[in-house]
Protein backbone atom coordinates (compact mmCIF):
# COMPACT_ATOMS: atom_id res chain seq x y z
CA UNK A 1 0.00 0.00 0.00
CA UNK A 2 1.55 3.28 -1.19
CA UNK A 3 -0.42 6.03 0.50
CA UNK A 4 2.04 9.08 -0.71
CA UNK A 5 0.85 8.35 -4.27
CA UNK A 6 -2.60 8.43 -3.08
CA UNK A 7 -5.44 11.33 -3.28
CA UNK A 8 -5.82 11.38 -0.15
CA UNK A 9 -9.57 12.81 1.19
CA UNK A 10 -10.32 14.05 4.54
CA UNK A 11 -10.65 10.75 6.40
CA UNK A 12 -11.70 12.30 9.75
CA UNK A 13 -14.42 13.64 7.32
CA UNK A 14 -15.78 10.42 5.77
CA UNK A 15 -18.04 8.96 8.16
CA UNK A 16 -18.47 5.33 8.52
CA UNK A 17 -22.28 5.91 6.86
CA UNK A 18 -20.95 7.25 3.93
CA UNK A 19 -18.67 4.02 3.71
CA UNK A 20 -20.95 1.81 4.05
CA UNK A 21 -23.39 3.58 1.26
CA UNK A 22 -19.93 3.84 -0.82
CA UNK A 23 -20.26 -0.27 -0.57
CA UNK A 24 -23.73 0.05 -1.88
CA UNK A 25 -23.12 1.85 -4.70
CA UNK A 26 -20.20 -0.54 -5.95
CA UNK A 27 -22.91 -3.41 -5.17
CA UNK A 28 -25.17 -1.47 -7.38
CA UNK A 29 -22.53 -0.97 -10.27
CA UNK A 30 -21.13 -4.45 -10.42
CA UNK A 31 -24.93 -5.24 -11.02
CA UNK A 32 -25.24 -2.71 -13.70
CA UNK A 33 -21.72 -3.37 -15.15
CA UNK A 34 -22.56 -7.02 -15.23
CA UNK A 35 -26.24 -6.35 -17.34
CA UNK A 36 -24.08 -4.12 -19.71
CA UNK A 37 -25.27 -0.68 -18.49
CA UNK A 38 -21.99 2.02 -19.76
CA UNK A 39 -22.89 5.19 -18.51
CA UNK A 40 -26.10 6.21 -15.58
CA UNK A 41 -26.95 9.46 -13.97
CA UNK A 42 -27.47 9.68 -9.77
CA UNK A 43 -31.39 9.83 -10.43
CA UNK A 44 -31.35 6.65 -12.54
CA UNK A 45 -29.43 5.11 -9.98
CA UNK A 46 -31.18 6.30 -7.30
CA UNK A 47 -34.44 5.44 -9.13
CA UNK A 48 -32.90 1.50 -9.74
CA UNK A 49 -31.62 0.69 -6.48
CA UNK A 50 -34.27 2.82 -4.16
CA UNK A 51 -31.14 5.39 -3.10
CA UNK A 52 -30.92 8.77 -2.95
CA UNK A 53 -29.87 10.63 -5.78
CA UNK A 54 -28.55 13.75 -4.42
CA UNK A 55 -27.15 11.84 -1.28
CA UNK A 56 -24.75 9.82 -4.35
CA UNK A 57 -23.81 13.04 -5.42
CA UNK A 58 -22.54 14.31 -1.97
CA UNK A 59 -21.26 11.19 -1.00
CA UNK A 60 -19.07 10.78 -4.19
CA UNK A 61 -17.72 14.47 -4.30
CA UNK A 62 -15.76 14.22 -1.18
CA UNK A 63 -13.66 11.86 -3.23
CA UNK A 64 -13.75 14.16 -6.66
CA UNK A 65 -15.47 14.72 -9.66
CA UNK A 66 -16.43 11.56 -11.47
CA UNK A 67 -20.31 13.04 -13.61
CA UNK A 68 -19.90 14.26 -16.46
CA UNK A 69 -22.70 16.54 -17.26
CA UNK A 70 -25.30 15.45 -20.07
CA UNK A 71 -23.75 11.87 -19.79
CA UNK A 72 -23.78 11.28 -15.64
CA UNK A 73 -21.23 8.46 -14.37
CA UNK A 74 -19.20 5.95 -16.52
CA UNK A 75 -20.33 2.66 -14.93
CA UNK A 76 -16.88 1.17 -15.21
CA UNK A 77 -14.76 4.01 -14.10
CA UNK A 78 -17.22 4.73 -11.31
CA UNK A 79 -16.54 0.94 -10.28
CA UNK A 80 -12.76 1.57 -10.71
CA UNK A 81 -12.74 4.75 -8.64
CA UNK A 82 -15.06 3.24 -5.55
CA UNK A 83 -13.06 0.35 -5.23
CA UNK A 84 -9.63 2.42 -5.09
CA UNK A 85 -11.54 4.70 -2.25
CA UNK A 86 -12.28 1.41 -0.89
CA UNK A 87 -8.91 0.37 -0.84
CA UNK A 88 -9.52 -2.89 -3.16
CA UNK A 89 -7.11 -2.22 -5.79
CA UNK A 90 -5.03 -4.31 -4.13
CA UNK A 91 -5.37 -7.36 -2.55
CA UNK A 92 -6.79 -7.70 1.32
CA UNK A 93 -5.75 -10.84 3.06
CA UNK A 94 -7.73 -12.17 6.02
CA UNK A 95 -7.64 -14.56 8.65
CA UNK A 96 -10.37 -15.90 10.87
CA UNK A 97 -9.95 -16.33 14.38
CA UNK A 98 -12.98 -19.26 15.64
CA UNK A 99 -12.66 -22.67 13.19
CA UNK A 100 -16.20 -23.25 14.54
CA UNK A 101 -19.58 -23.56 13.02
CA UNK A 102 -19.81 -19.88 12.12
CA UNK A 103 -15.97 -19.25 11.19
CA UNK A 104 -15.91 -22.18 9.12
CA UNK A 105 -18.86 -21.06 7.01
CA UNK A 106 -16.88 -17.11 6.62
CA UNK A 107 -13.82 -19.04 5.66
CA UNK A 108 -15.85 -20.40 2.59
CA UNK A 109 -18.30 -17.49 2.33
CA UNK A 110 -18.32 -16.71 -1.82
CA UNK A 111 -19.54 -13.01 -1.08
CA UNK A 112 -15.76 -11.95 0.24
CA UNK A 113 -13.86 -13.66 -2.39
CA UNK A 114 -16.23 -12.11 -5.40
CA UNK A 115 -15.19 -8.45 -3.84
CA UNK A 116 -11.69 -9.32 -3.98
CA UNK A 117 -10.85 -10.51 -0.02
CA UNK A 118 -8.57 -13.56 0.25
CA UNK A 119 -9.52 -15.45 3.27
CA UNK A 120 -6.00 -17.43 3.53
CA UNK A 121 -6.53 -19.16 7.35
CA UNK A 122 -8.02 -19.91 10.44
CA UNK A 123 -7.24 -20.29 13.79
CA UNK A 124 -8.27 -22.53 16.61
CA UNK A 125 -7.28 -23.19 20.16
CA UNK A 126 -8.81 -26.30 20.13
CA UNK A 127 -5.80 -28.92 18.98
CA UNK A 128 -8.01 -31.40 17.30
CA UNK A 129 -8.65 -29.13 14.49
CA UNK A 130 -5.59 -28.02 14.16
CA UNK A 131 -4.59 -28.94 10.55
CA UNK A 132 -7.38 -29.21 9.13
CA UNK A 133 -9.07 -27.55 6.58
CA UNK A 134 -13.08 -25.80 6.11
CA UNK A 135 -14.82 -27.66 3.06
CA UNK A 136 -13.61 -24.75 0.82
CA UNK A 137 -9.78 -25.40 1.73
CA UNK A 138 -8.86 -22.98 4.16
CA UNK A 139 -6.28 -24.42 6.23
CA UNK A 140 -6.61 -24.20 10.80
CA UNK A 141 -3.59 -23.38 12.17
CA UNK A 142 -2.93 -22.70 15.95
CA UNK A 143 -3.49 -19.77 17.75
CA UNK A 144 -0.16 -19.74 19.71
CA UNK A 145 1.16 -18.93 16.24
CA UNK A 146 -0.99 -16.06 15.29
CA UNK A 147 1.72 -13.14 15.42
CA UNK A 148 4.38 -14.81 13.45
CA UNK A 149 2.07 -15.97 10.43
CA UNK A 150 -0.37 -13.06 10.43
CA UNK A 151 3.20 -10.86 9.63
CA UNK A 152 4.16 -13.67 7.33
CA UNK A 153 0.87 -13.65 5.15
CA UNK A 154 0.66 -10.07 5.95
CA UNK A 155 -2.91 -10.51 7.23
CA UNK A 156 -4.82 -6.86 6.98
CA UNK A 157 -8.33 -7.81 8.47
CA UNK A 158 -9.16 -10.56 11.10
CA UNK A 159 -12.19 -12.15 11.64
CA UNK A 160 -13.35 -12.64 15.41
CA UNK A 161 -15.46 -15.60 15.73
CA UNK A 162 -14.91 -16.77 19.16
CA UNK A 163 -17.38 -16.95 22.05
CA UNK A 164 -18.55 -14.00 23.91
CA UNK A 165 -16.06 -14.95 26.90
CA UNK A 166 -12.87 -15.63 24.85
CA UNK A 167 -13.72 -12.41 22.33
CA UNK A 168 -11.90 -9.44 24.40
CA UNK A 169 -8.82 -12.06 24.98
CA UNK A 170 -8.42 -12.72 21.32
CA UNK A 171 -9.09 -8.89 19.93
CA UNK A 172 -6.11 -8.00 22.69
CA UNK A 173 -3.63 -10.80 21.06
CA UNK A 174 -5.14 -9.36 17.43
CA UNK A 175 -4.27 -5.71 18.35
CA UNK A 176 -1.01 -7.35 19.99
CA UNK A 177 0.03 -8.67 16.44
CA UNK A 178 -0.31 -5.03 14.94
CA UNK A 179 -3.86 -5.72 12.65
CA UNK A 180 -5.44 -2.09 12.53
CA UNK A 181 -8.75 -3.80 11.20
CA UNK A 182 -11.00 -5.97 13.33
CA UNK A 183 -14.52 -7.78 12.36
CA UNK A 184 -16.10 -8.99 15.26
CA UNK A 185 -19.22 -11.62 15.17
CA UNK A 186 -19.22 -11.97 19.01
CA UNK A 187 -21.89 -10.25 21.23
CA UNK A 188 -20.80 -7.91 23.80
CA UNK A 189 -18.90 -4.57 23.79
CA UNK A 190 -14.90 -4.67 23.14
CA UNK A 191 -11.98 -2.97 23.63
CA UNK A 192 -9.55 -1.53 21.33
CA UNK A 193 -7.08 1.31 20.91
CA UNK A 194 -7.77 4.56 18.72
CA UNK A 195 -5.82 3.43 15.88
CA UNK A 196 -7.52 0.07 15.51
CA UNK A 197 -10.65 -0.05 13.65
CA UNK A 198 -13.30 -3.00 14.98
CA UNK A 199 -16.71 -3.24 13.19
CA UNK A 200 -19.57 -5.43 14.88
CA UNK A 201 -21.73 -7.90 13.44
CA UNK A 202 -24.09 -8.54 16.09
CA UNK A 203 -26.61 -10.97 15.15
CA UNK A 204 -28.08 -11.22 18.17
CA UNK A 205 -29.12 -7.22 17.98
CA UNK A 206 -30.58 -7.84 14.55
CA UNK A 207 -32.53 -10.36 15.87
CA UNK A 208 -33.95 -8.32 18.56
CA UNK A 209 -34.96 -5.35 16.48
CA UNK A 210 -37.43 -7.94 14.38
CA UNK A 211 -38.48 -8.95 17.72
CA UNK A 212 -39.29 -5.58 18.36
CA UNK A 213 -41.12 -5.26 15.12
CA UNK A 214 -43.45 -8.58 15.89
CA UNK A 215 -44.15 -7.19 19.25
CA UNK A 216 -44.96 -3.30 18.50
CA UNK A 217 -45.20 -2.98 14.61
CA UNK A 218 -43.93 -0.23 12.45
CA UNK A 219 -40.05 1.50 13.56
CA UNK A 220 -38.81 4.49 11.67
CA UNK A 221 -35.59 3.84 9.79
CA UNK B 1 -48.76 -12.11 21.31
CA UNK B 2 -51.39 -10.39 23.24
CA UNK B 3 -51.06 -6.90 21.84
CA UNK B 4 -54.36 -5.46 23.58
CA UNK B 5 -52.83 -6.22 26.66
CA UNK B 6 -49.70 -3.98 26.45
CA UNK B 7 -49.09 -0.44 26.89
CA UNK B 8 -48.40 0.56 23.29
CA UNK B 9 -45.58 3.27 22.96
CA UNK B 10 -45.32 5.28 19.76
CA UNK B 11 -43.74 2.65 17.60
CA UNK B 12 -42.93 5.72 14.61
CA UNK B 13 -41.34 7.52 17.38
CA UNK B 14 -38.68 4.48 18.20
CA UNK B 15 -36.24 4.46 15.57
CA UNK B 16 -34.14 1.33 14.73
CA UNK B 17 -30.74 3.01 16.62
CA UNK B 18 -33.11 3.21 19.83
CA UNK B 19 -33.90 -0.74 19.51
CA UNK B 20 -30.29 -1.72 18.38
CA UNK B 21 -29.04 0.57 22.02
CA UNK B 22 -31.89 -1.37 23.55
CA UNK B 23 -30.60 -4.89 22.99
CA UNK B 24 -27.11 -3.54 23.52
CA UNK B 25 -28.65 -2.40 27.48
CA UNK B 26 -30.13 -5.74 27.82
CA UNK B 27 -26.58 -7.32 27.65
CA UNK B 28 -25.28 -5.81 29.48
CA UNK B 29 -27.34 -6.54 32.22
CA UNK B 30 -27.46 -9.84 31.51
CA UNK B 31 -23.66 -9.59 32.59
CA UNK B 32 -24.32 -7.49 35.62
CA UNK B 33 -26.89 -10.11 36.79
CA UNK B 34 -25.15 -12.33 36.51
CA UNK B 35 -22.08 -11.61 38.25
CA UNK B 36 -24.73 -10.68 41.49
CA UNK B 37 -24.91 -6.96 40.55
CA UNK B 38 -28.47 -6.08 42.10
CA UNK B 39 -28.80 -2.40 41.26
CA UNK B 40 -27.25 0.09 39.33
CA UNK B 41 -27.35 3.96 37.89
CA UNK B 42 -27.35 5.22 34.29
CA UNK B 43 -24.15 6.57 34.84
CA UNK B 44 -22.31 3.40 36.16
CA UNK B 45 -24.07 1.58 33.44
CA UNK B 46 -22.57 3.66 30.74
CA UNK B 47 -19.22 4.06 32.40
CA UNK B 48 -18.53 0.40 32.82
CA UNK B 49 -19.96 -0.37 28.99
CA UNK B 50 -18.39 2.58 27.09
CA UNK B 51 -22.15 3.54 26.91
CA UNK B 52 -23.93 7.26 27.18
CA UNK B 53 -25.71 7.95 30.63
CA UNK B 54 -28.26 10.35 28.92
CA UNK B 55 -28.76 8.84 26.01
CA UNK B 56 -29.81 5.80 28.01
CA UNK B 57 -32.02 7.76 30.07
CA UNK B 58 -33.65 9.13 27.35
CA UNK B 59 -34.36 5.72 25.45
CA UNK B 60 -35.88 4.35 28.59
CA UNK B 61 -38.03 7.31 29.05
CA UNK B 62 -40.15 6.12 25.40
CA UNK B 63 -41.22 3.26 27.78
CA UNK B 64 -41.91 4.37 31.33
CA UNK B 65 -40.11 5.11 34.33
CA UNK B 66 -37.85 2.87 35.71
CA UNK B 67 -35.32 4.81 37.56
CA UNK B 68 -35.15 4.93 41.11
CA UNK B 69 -34.34 8.11 42.57
CA UNK B 70 -31.10 7.45 44.78
CA UNK B 71 -30.75 3.44 43.70
CA UNK B 72 -30.31 3.70 39.85
CA UNK B 73 -32.35 1.10 38.18
CA UNK B 74 -32.85 -2.57 39.42
CA UNK B 75 -31.28 -4.90 37.08
CA UNK B 76 -33.81 -7.79 37.18
CA UNK B 77 -36.11 -5.43 37.07
CA UNK B 78 -35.01 -3.45 33.90
CA UNK B 79 -33.64 -6.42 32.18
CA UNK B 80 -37.56 -8.02 32.19
CA UNK B 81 -39.14 -4.77 31.06
CA UNK B 82 -36.00 -4.31 28.07
CA UNK B 83 -37.19 -8.07 26.85
CA UNK B 84 -41.14 -7.36 27.57
CA UNK B 85 -40.30 -3.97 24.80
CA UNK B 86 -37.98 -5.90 22.58
CA UNK B 87 -40.98 -8.22 22.89
CA UNK B 88 -38.51 -11.22 23.73
CA UNK B 89 -41.27 -12.07 26.50
CA UNK B 90 -43.05 -14.96 24.51
CA UNK B 91 -41.23 -17.46 21.92
CA UNK B 92 -39.95 -15.91 19.18
CA UNK B 93 -39.90 -18.84 16.37
CA UNK B 94 -37.42 -18.97 13.52
CA UNK B 95 -37.06 -20.15 9.93
CA UNK B 96 -33.76 -20.23 7.97
CA UNK B 97 -33.79 -19.98 4.32
CA UNK B 98 -30.44 -21.83 3.02
CA UNK B 99 -29.19 -25.04 4.15
CA UNK B 100 -25.37 -23.55 2.72
CA UNK B 101 -22.53 -23.46 5.31
CA UNK B 102 -24.44 -19.74 5.97
CA UNK B 103 -27.66 -20.75 6.92
CA UNK B 104 -26.44 -24.30 9.01
CA UNK B 105 -23.95 -22.61 10.66
CA UNK B 106 -26.70 -19.98 11.58
CA UNK B 107 -29.19 -22.82 12.51
CA UNK B 108 -26.45 -23.89 15.32
CA UNK B 109 -25.46 -20.28 16.51
CA UNK B 110 -25.75 -20.45 20.29
CA UNK B 111 -25.93 -16.46 20.87
CA UNK B 112 -29.71 -16.68 18.93
CA UNK B 113 -30.57 -19.55 21.31
CA UNK B 114 -29.28 -17.73 24.78
CA UNK B 115 -31.54 -14.84 23.76
CA UNK B 116 -34.87 -17.16 23.08
CA UNK B 117 -34.91 -17.47 19.51
CA UNK B 118 -36.33 -21.13 18.54
CA UNK B 119 -34.59 -21.97 15.31
CA UNK B 120 -37.11 -24.18 14.40
CA UNK B 121 -36.65 -25.53 10.54
CA UNK B 122 -34.33 -24.58 7.67
CA UNK B 123 -35.37 -24.97 4.31
CA UNK B 124 -33.46 -25.44 1.15
CA UNK B 125 -34.32 -26.24 -2.63
CA UNK B 126 -31.71 -29.05 -3.07
CA UNK B 127 -33.50 -32.28 -2.88
CA UNK B 128 -30.30 -33.89 -1.27
CA UNK B 129 -30.17 -32.09 1.33
CA UNK B 130 -33.80 -32.43 2.22
CA UNK B 131 -34.54 -34.93 5.32
CA UNK B 132 -31.08 -34.37 6.56
CA UNK B 133 -30.28 -32.20 9.64
CA UNK B 134 -27.93 -29.67 11.33
CA UNK B 135 -25.36 -30.57 13.20
CA UNK B 136 -27.47 -29.26 16.35
CA UNK B 137 -30.34 -31.34 15.23
CA UNK B 138 -32.22 -28.32 13.30
CA UNK B 139 -33.97 -30.22 10.08
CA UNK B 140 -34.25 -29.00 6.51
CA UNK B 141 -37.53 -28.80 5.03
CA UNK B 142 -38.13 -28.89 1.31
CA UNK B 143 -38.89 -25.08 0.50
CA UNK B 144 -41.87 -26.40 -1.60
CA UNK B 145 -43.55 -26.51 1.62
CA UNK B 146 -42.58 -23.35 3.00
CA UNK B 147 -46.12 -21.89 3.33
CA UNK B 148 -47.59 -25.33 5.36
CA UNK B 149 -45.21 -25.73 7.33
CA UNK B 150 -44.42 -21.39 8.21
CA UNK B 151 -47.86 -21.51 9.28
CA UNK B 152 -48.05 -24.86 10.75
CA UNK B 153 -44.79 -23.89 13.62
CA UNK B 154 -46.13 -20.06 13.52
CA UNK B 155 -42.65 -18.63 13.03
CA UNK B 156 -42.19 -15.07 13.62
CA UNK B 157 -39.12 -14.17 12.29
CA UNK B 158 -37.26 -15.77 8.74
CA UNK B 159 -33.48 -15.93 8.14
CA UNK B 160 -32.44 -15.90 4.40
CA UNK B 161 -29.25 -17.08 3.68
CA UNK B 162 -29.25 -17.97 0.08
CA UNK B 163 -26.93 -16.52 -2.86
CA UNK B 164 -27.62 -13.11 -4.32
CA UNK B 165 -28.99 -14.49 -7.29
CA UNK B 166 -32.01 -16.02 -5.12
CA UNK B 167 -32.58 -13.83 -2.70
CA UNK B 168 -35.65 -11.59 -3.95
CA UNK B 169 -37.61 -14.56 -5.43
CA UNK B 170 -37.46 -16.06 -1.32
CA UNK B 171 -38.20 -12.88 0.16
CA UNK B 172 -41.59 -12.37 -2.31
CA UNK B 173 -42.49 -16.48 -0.89
CA UNK B 174 -41.83 -15.67 2.87
CA UNK B 175 -43.62 -12.03 2.86
CA UNK B 176 -46.46 -14.19 0.68
CA UNK B 177 -46.69 -16.63 3.17
CA UNK B 178 -47.25 -13.59 5.77
CA UNK B 179 -44.07 -13.20 7.80
CA UNK B 180 -43.56 -9.77 8.85
CA UNK B 181 -40.08 -10.00 9.97
CA UNK B 182 -36.87 -11.26 7.96
CA UNK B 183 -33.25 -11.36 8.25
CA UNK B 184 -31.50 -11.48 5.00
CA UNK B 185 -28.06 -12.38 4.68
CA UNK B 186 -27.92 -11.65 1.33
CA UNK B 187 -25.72 -8.65 -0.75
CA UNK B 188 -27.64 -6.04 -2.69
CA UNK B 189 -31.00 -4.46 -2.24
CA UNK B 190 -34.28 -6.39 -1.81
CA UNK B 191 -37.96 -5.30 -1.77
CA UNK B 192 -40.44 -5.64 0.92
CA UNK B 193 -44.27 -4.44 1.28
CA UNK B 194 -43.86 -1.68 4.05
CA UNK B 195 -45.47 -3.78 6.81
CA UNK B 196 -42.60 -6.41 6.85
CA UNK B 197 -39.53 -5.42 8.54
CA UNK B 198 -36.24 -6.59 6.50
CA UNK B 199 -33.14 -6.32 8.35
CA UNK B 200 -29.99 -6.75 6.15
CA UNK B 201 -26.44 -7.88 7.52
CA UNK B 202 -24.24 -7.28 4.68
CA UNK B 203 -21.09 -9.10 5.47
CA UNK B 204 -19.46 -7.14 2.50
CA UNK B 205 -20.18 -3.74 3.69
CA UNK B 206 -18.64 -4.29 7.09
CA UNK B 207 -15.06 -5.83 5.34
CA UNK B 208 -15.65 -3.06 2.73
CA UNK B 209 -15.39 -0.05 5.78
CA UNK B 210 -12.30 -2.25 7.12
CA UNK B 211 -10.99 -1.95 4.18
CA UNK B 212 -11.35 1.73 3.45
CA UNK B 213 -9.58 2.26 7.38
CA UNK B 214 -6.82 0.55 6.27
CA UNK B 215 -6.31 2.53 3.10
CA UNK B 216 -6.72 5.40 4.05
CA UNK B 217 -6.49 5.63 8.37
CA UNK B 218 -9.39 6.45 11.13
CA UNK B 219 -12.76 7.60 9.92
CA UNK B 220 -15.35 9.26 12.60
CA UNK B 221 -17.88 6.85 14.21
Amino acid sequence: MNEQNKPRPLAEQISELTTNRLSVYLRCLNELDQSGVRTISSKALADQFHLNAAQIRKDLAYFGEFGVRGVGYYVKELKRHLRQILGLDREVRVAIVGAGNLGLALADYPGFRQEGFDIVMLFDSQSQKIGLHSRGGVPIHDIQDFKRLVHREKIGIVVVAVPAASAQGVVNKVVAAGVKAILNFSPGALRVPDDVKLKSVDLTVSMESLSFHLAWGDTTE
